[in-house]
């Protein structure tokens, strides 16, 4: 038993609960016995011809599946236009988050850009001031990387406390998929950096207007100037025809619809770089360029989206860590809120920069439980909770919130964001 | 020059040009001087708002992609139903496909499977015949896994020379996805398999009702019951909710809609593996039970449905390999119809069974060229010509060409499918 009286939870009320121990894999006994009518019922698909192949020159998801989507908080921002919609991690597996799943977030709307009449030009403290077509950057070496892509602000309302109920709503400001590119060093060379040019300028081509300062050090070591992103061409949502990769770093820099560079000898402190995306802290003063998304993981499942719907017994509990510094070499989980930990096991590529995905497998007593997991990166950080983050960063952040999540899951198996003090 | 006299080309004509050799990567010179117009132009998405981050729950495509889609080759098969379509290989990068542009093979059309109703059954030589449900399956361990899935017959009609006009016709019945399913071992050892189940028949619940048999060796060995491809559900057409995955075997192995496991003491000879999906050797008798497939490689830019759009320079030249046996720790490109062979660069991790991406980049001098790549495999082996693997399999085959694919691209960027004799 562990004392609960000091869980917040997202209906700030408290519970009282006995909470479960953990148990090894167990598998056996999941399976029913053969004699369920549905093995010997004929259904409507094993008698009928189903459609041919010509039916959908460009596939879409099962109708059973109408669920998985990416949702809105409509209340979260006053227009839809220059809003955020979140990724079902509840409902995914593995690393690679599917083009039509993948977070948006925009400040002047989704840009319907022809790639024909599409340019990127590179202008500033360069040689030879340079503009592109799509065609001409298809001449340049490309890269394949899986990156993920975090909004900044991803968690960013849990720094008062456990808010939203789901980590769709939580966590899911963040998307991983393989993106094909030429390296932005390359362009840069093409076009001759002067020795004073020490920062870039990246703008989009939407009706925002988004600009954001970038330093040379990073667009020369791994950024891309992308132009698919899972094989196929970016989705106008991303940044279709072309859309910068800043690997690791907050997403509001991975600038979609990108048409120039400006090289230059200082950053442009942009609005986007000033009065937002900074770290307010405890003092009043705003912390800002910090760029790198530390090390971070969240249970998706299950979750409050995704309740555990069988009784006690086998258990697959799952979710997804990530650092912008490079690998996730180990995750740890907890289900009685920290009272034991386990290493979880971690099942696909590890990828540097990359989700990767976690699971731990339990025999479920049927009681309460506490899910916590902590990610470890490949430099030796270790996820903190969100109160060791609000010690230092206060109450009035937004922004890079990297905390511990915590879950409550009930006896039927519902499941509740909540804090422990 | 090369002496092109003995080029077969998907015409049935003759060809005659000058080679170009190849050269060194070159990029410098691409990209055009600042002042074309098209950058200080305002375009219209620059002005305007666009939709909202609650337009598309589910998004799609851009439609200035609306050419890249699967597409069939109607006069191949009497019926769209127990047809194919092809993965536009062209249009892509990187190594992920996109799940709208899997190919897709039916031979009863696209199951419309309803999960709740879904069950897998195990019988025949167990200890306990189980039945589960897809939330049974949730409940045992996953893995992740990235693996192409090549059908048989692809690049089968190439068997008697150069035909289809097109890497999306000629290599497009093949993908790579990540999948997330359980271990059919694991099942396995819930019914607990008698000493004597040395043979595995896999049944889908489609209108056709496919089954295969399947060695238990594999079985047990990496074959997983999957439910997830690229993060989300199984689409319709690849089995939805259910199929079977038998990493680097031939597509018709992997039955979709998976509805049963029957173990038993030798293979169930089926239709599918008798009739079908055998090669018809020189001397009339049909070789069985080759599942592997063996390594192999195809340009897909240049080709013939992605011509060079440019005048000579600096060029792109991209394409896929993969092997049922391994890696792909080397791929060799030739321009010039083999007279000389450089080694491409792979991009893009390296998995096993999964495709791989490779480039060579060239200054092209704007004579006319001859493309070929060759992929090496982990094991050593080395992908062979088409005449090569005739010599053995003679001219009645359809299945398990693995050949080296020709591509003539004369002075204008135009590419076509030919043979060197």
């Amino acid at each position: 038993m562990v004392d609960t009286s000091g869980i917040k939870t997202s209906r700030r009320g408290f519970i009282r609960a006995g909470l479960a121990a953990g148990g090894a894999i167990a598998t056996a006994g999941v399976a029913r016995a053969a004699g369920d009518p549905a093995i010997t019922e004929l259904q409507p698909w094993m008698q009928q011809l189903g459609e041919g192949v010509d039916a959908a020159p460009y596939g879409m998801p099962s109708p059973f599946e109408a669920n998985v989507k990416r949702r809105t908080v409509p209340w979260l921002t006053a227009d839809p236009i220059s809003s955020i919609n979140f990724t079902p991690l509840h409902e995914m597996d593995g690393i690679i988050t599917p083009n039509g799943l993948c977070f948006e977030r925009h400040h002047g709307g989704v840009a319907a850009v022809d790639p024909a009449k599409h340019r990127l030009m590179i202008n500033g403290l360069v040689d030879r001031e340079l503009v592109f077509t799509m065609e001409d950057l298809m001449r340049f070496p490309r890269e394949n990387h899986v990156y993920f892509l975090e909004c900044a602000a991803n968690s960013g309302m849990e720094w008062r406390g456990a808010q939203l109920n789901g980590c769709q709503f939580t966590h899911g400001m963040i998307h991983n998929v393989m993106y094909t590119g030429v390296p932005l060093r390359l362009l840069l060379e093409e076009a001759g950096v002067k020795p004073a040019g020490t920062w870039l300028l990246a703008e989009g081509a939407d009706a925002s207007g988004m600009t954001r300062s970038i330093p040379m050090e990073k667009a020369l070591d791994d950024c891309l100037v992308a132009f698919k992103m899972n094989g196929e061409a970016l989705r106008p949502e991303q940044g279709y025809p072309l859309r910068l990769v800043v690997p690791g770093w907050e997403g509001n820099m991975w600038i979609k619809w990108l048409r120039r560079f400006e090289v230059g000898d200082q950053p442009w402190e942009q609005r986007e770089e000033t009065s937002k995306y900074t770290d307010l802290m405890p003092d009043g003063r705003a912390r800002k360029f910090t760029w790198a998304m530390d090390a971070k993981s969240v249970i998706t499942n299950p979750s409050p989206q995704a309740p555990i719907t069988h009784t006690k017994g086998p258990t697959v509990l799952t979710g997804v860590a990530w650092s912008g510094h490079g690998t996730i070499p180990r995750v740890d989980v907890t289900i009685d809120g920290g009272k034991n930990w386990h290493e979880a096991r971690i099942s696909g590529p590890s990828l540097d920069k990359s989700m990767h995905r976690f699971y731990f497998e339990f025999d479920w007593d049927g009681s309460a439980l506490l899910l916590q997991s902590r990610a470890h990166d490949s430099t030796g950080y270790v996820q903190p909770t969100k109160n060791e983050l609000r010690k230092i960063r206060g109450l009035n952040s937004i922004y890079h919130n990297n905390g511990i999540q915590t879950w409550y899951v009930n006896e039927k198996g519902e499941a509740e964001n909540v804090e422990i003090s």
